[in-house]
Formats: structure tokens, C-alpha cells, sequence
């Protein structure tokens, strides 16, 4: 078997293009979502990575602002930048680029983000709100997982392995998929013969960032690959799976990049659409 | 192998007299924990079981308290009685006896209960503050079969499928286990053959109310069985599992009534006992 690829540039072009109308509809309503994005600090990483989010979020046609501090703010003036945000009616999505310097408590940024516009979905309430089922915003790498998904069929029934145990990847998505009717399997780094494991598996999830962990051979056939891991190594980004091996016995597979990279940055910006909705009462 | 019980009243037991010697450390302090319970209507069921917590409290020397509202009780009446609870000093712990009255929306007085009062952890931002790894008050029910589970040894590296995946046992359980380095697999009514695959467990917790789901001869040998379920058969609670079959297999097993039960309202108090404490910078 030869993998179909899941093609994450083409999806997200194909979903951020509906996005792109319902932002149109919006703005004839006189309301023009906007993503504001907080950063402490100049890695280069990071940097780049809040500019691709500002420019995606503005090539839909919304507005997306930055908020830079420096690499020295305190505690009181990144909490200070997110009050004056939660309180901005023009701001509809706010983000808070982590890591953060030392010296500030990330969960204490990340509670004191209104959870109406905390878009990534990391903040207490909001996760609390995913567990029991309520509107919230979903976790953006989470959701970018299902919608590719979406392109495999249903879910229902199959056994699903999620290799990696993170509050921002692992068990967020396995939440998911368990609401899809799948079985899920969470696995880790304490998990006996993991690897020999999944050959019991009709989709693998690997979000733990272990170049070469998953082989073609460790697969079952037909198995569907969803790979979340993305690490450099010589400059060039690098998943978990061995993605020449694993295409030969998947039945669907992601790149890396350009597999879940692209839907997680989507996922933002679907997120940024709904909070300057339902702000608006708009459902 | 005729297995070990794990004797939920005993082990309860122990624990609430380790409890109350705290619960008398506070109270030479001046503080004298409170847990006060709201329910609204007249619930056979309910009654008691508030009545049961109630006494519980008392015998480990807490004070408890019952706000009795009617069944025609408004959604406004629950919320103006949970407000008042939250600014009152002397009370540590507020539980809301669900369910509730159908025109009284659930998810909302649970919101409205403050975080740091919310002993049974379901406000959404305890669940999310558990599901990132702060301090939070854990579930009871969830808390409890951990406490069981703690006198069978280390999880580590146990496969442990959990059966039942309400946001009240089966997900929180199963999260808690991650934490413990166990492998664990949540399944639910659309899982393909699960009686079939529990013979590849170390572990099962089941939590479904489904009485003899679960028998003897679908579990490994040496098995650990949690018996969660608690249903009403002919005027007698009956868990998931066939506990005389099962009972040949495992290597330990909780009864029904007398396993997980005893250990949930022993949680309730623990919960009381850190909110009285963490409410006084007491760690």
C-alpha cells in the first residue's frame, strides 16, 4: 500500500478560504475580528512564529496586532498588557506566546486571559469547558488533528494509539477522538513495548518530538499516521515517523512539515472567527 | 488465585482518622473546617446521600451544614445561595447535590461555585487546573479508587483500560493514571469486542453501571478489578462485575456496596480539610 497523503497546506488553504468568507460576512456587519498576539522576549523562534500568525490572520482579512515586551518585563507587566486586552472590545482573540521569560508564571498568564478570548484554549476554564462538554475553544493543534481526520472517515469504533501525554497535544486529542466514538490508547515514555504495541492500531497519533520513534514496520496495514512531532535536526524540521517506511504501509499519512503544522495555525484563526462572534451573540 | 479485597470501609476507615487528627491540628488554630451542602427538591436518593456526607463531616469533628431549597427552587434562588456560601468565611467546602431541578442549568451553579470552595472539582476551571498539573481539588469518586488503588502498588508501566468515559470518573480517572506512568485505554459502549480485550490488562476500572459487563473469565489472571458501578437491582447495589467469578481471577477486587463508595465521601472530606487549609495559606 502507498499512503495518501494528508496534504496540511491544501487543507488549511481549502478551510482557511471559508474562513476568509465568513470573515467577509462579518465585516459587512461592521465587526472585524482581531487577533492580538503577546510576546516577552526576542528568540527568534518565537518571533517568527507570532509573525506567521499575524500575517495569516490578516490574509483572511482580519486585523492582528502585536504586542512586544521585552525580554526583562515582570510578571505585573505581561498580567498589566492582558488586562488592558481583556477590556479592548476591538481585540476578539488574545495569545500569549510561550515560552515565557522566567521570571513571569505562565499559568498565571494563561488564568488571567479572559476565557472568552482565550483562543488557544489553555486557560483553566476553557479546558475545564472542553472536559465537560461545554462551548469553548478548543485546543488549535488538537483541532487541527481532527480536521484532517475528517479526511480519513469516521472515526467510530477504530482503535486509536495517541503516542505522547501533554496537556497541550496528547490528552486534549485523545479527549477528542473519544467524543468520536474511537478507543483510545494514551502511551508514553513509561509505556511497555510501546512500539511493538502499535501494530494493534488503526491510527497512530505521535506528538513526543522523537525523530524516527515510528517506523513503517511497527504499523499495521492500512494504519492511518497523524505525525505531530517537529523537531530540527540540521535545519530541516523533523517528525516522529519515518516517513518513507510509514507511507508504504499507511493507508494515509502527514508530512512533516506541512501536515498538522499548517491546520494548528488555521486553528487559530477558526478560533479568532468565533470568539469576535460569539461576543456578538452570534452562534 | 483467589484474589485480595480491597475493602473500601476499611480503608476509609483509616483515612478518616488520619482526617480527623487534622481536623483537631486546625481546630487548635481557631479554624474549624466547614463543608456545607445545597440541595433543592426532595429526592429519596439524594436526601440521604447529602445526609450521609453530612454526618461524615461531623464525625471527624468538621462542622457541615445543609441549605435545603425547594424542588420548584428558581435557577436564581441556587445561585443566590451558592454566592452567599462563597463569602461566607466560615465555610471551606460547598457541594451542590446534583441533579438538579430541570429548570435550573447545571453547568452554570457549578461555574458559579468558587473555584477554591469546589470540593468536589467539578467548576471547569478545577478541571482544567487538574488536566494542566496545579493544584486543584481532584473529583472525588476519581480520587478515591486512586486512594484503593494505592495498596495493590506502583502503576508504573500497568496497562489499564478504563471503562466509561463521563467527565465525573471514567476521563478523570484515567488522567490521574497517566500521572501514575500507567498505559491506559478509556473504552465505552461503541468499543469494538471490549470484553474480549480485557484480558490484556493489568487493570480494570469499570464505571459504567451495566451489572455483570464484566466476568471472571474475560480478565487476565492476577488481575486488579475497580468496580465502580453502583446499581439498583431488586433493592440491592450491584456493580459492573460478576464479583464471585472475578473474584477467582484477580489478584485484588473491590466489592460492591463497600469498595469505591466509602472512599468517594471520604474525598469529599479531604477536599474539605485542603480548602480550609489552602484557604488559610496552610499548604
Amino acid at each position: 500500500m502507498t499512503a495518501e497523503i494528508l496534504n496540511g497546506r491544501e487543507i488549511a488553504k481549502d478551510y482557511r478560504a471559508g474562513l476568509a468568507e465568513e470573515v467577509e460576512k462579518l465585516k459587512s456587519k461592521g465587526i472585524t475580528p482581531n487577533l492580538t498576539v503577546v510576546i516577552a522576549g526576542n528568540d527568534g523562534a518565537s518571533l517568527s512564529y507570532v509573525r506567521s500568525k499575524n500575517k495569516a490572520a490578516e490574509k483572511i482579512g482580519m486585523t492582528s496586532d502585536i504586542v512586544h515586551l521585552d525580554e526583562d518585563a515582570s510578571e505585573e507587566d505581561v498580567l498589566n498588557e492582558v488586562k488592558r486586552l481583556n477590556n479592548d472590545d476591538a481585540v476578539h482573540g488574545i495569545l500569549v506566546q510561550v515560552p515565557l521569560p522566567d521570571q513571569v508564571d505562565e499559568n498565571k498568564v494563561l488564568e488571567a486571559i479572559s476565557p472568552e478570548k482565550d483562543v488557544d484554549g489553555f486557560s483553566p476554564v476553557n479546558i475545564g469547558r472542553l472536559y465537560t462538554g461545554q462551548r469553548t475553544f478548543v485546543p488549535c493543534t488538537p483541532l487541527g488533528i481532527m480536521e484532517l481526520l475528517k479526511h480519513t472517515g469516521s472515526l467510530e469504533g477504530k482503535e486509536v494509539a495517541v503516542i505522547g501525554r501533554s496537556h497541550i497535544v496528547g490528552q486534549p486529542v485523545a479527549k477528542l477522538l473519544i467524543d468520536q466514538n474511537a478507543t483510545v490508547t494514551v502511551m508514553h515514555s513509561r509505556t511497555k513495548d510501546m512500539v511493538e504495541k502499535l501494530k494493534n492500531f488503526d491510527v497512530v497519533v505521535s506528538a513526543v518530538g522523537k525523530p524516527g520513534l515510528v517506523k513503517g514496520s511497527d504499523l499495521k496495514e492500512g494504519a492511518i499516521v497523524i505525525d505531530v512531532g517537529n523537531t530540527m535536526v540540521d535545519d530541516k524540521l523533523v517528525g516522529d515517523v519515518d516517513y518513507d517506511s510509514a507511507a508504504e504501509v499507511a493507508s494515509h499519512i502527514t508530512p512533516v512539515p506541512g501536515g498538522v503544522g499548517p491546520l494548528t495555525i488555521t486553528m487559530v484563526l477558526n478560533n479568532t472567527l468565533l470568539a469576535a462572534k460569539w461576543n456578538k451573540g452570534i452562534e
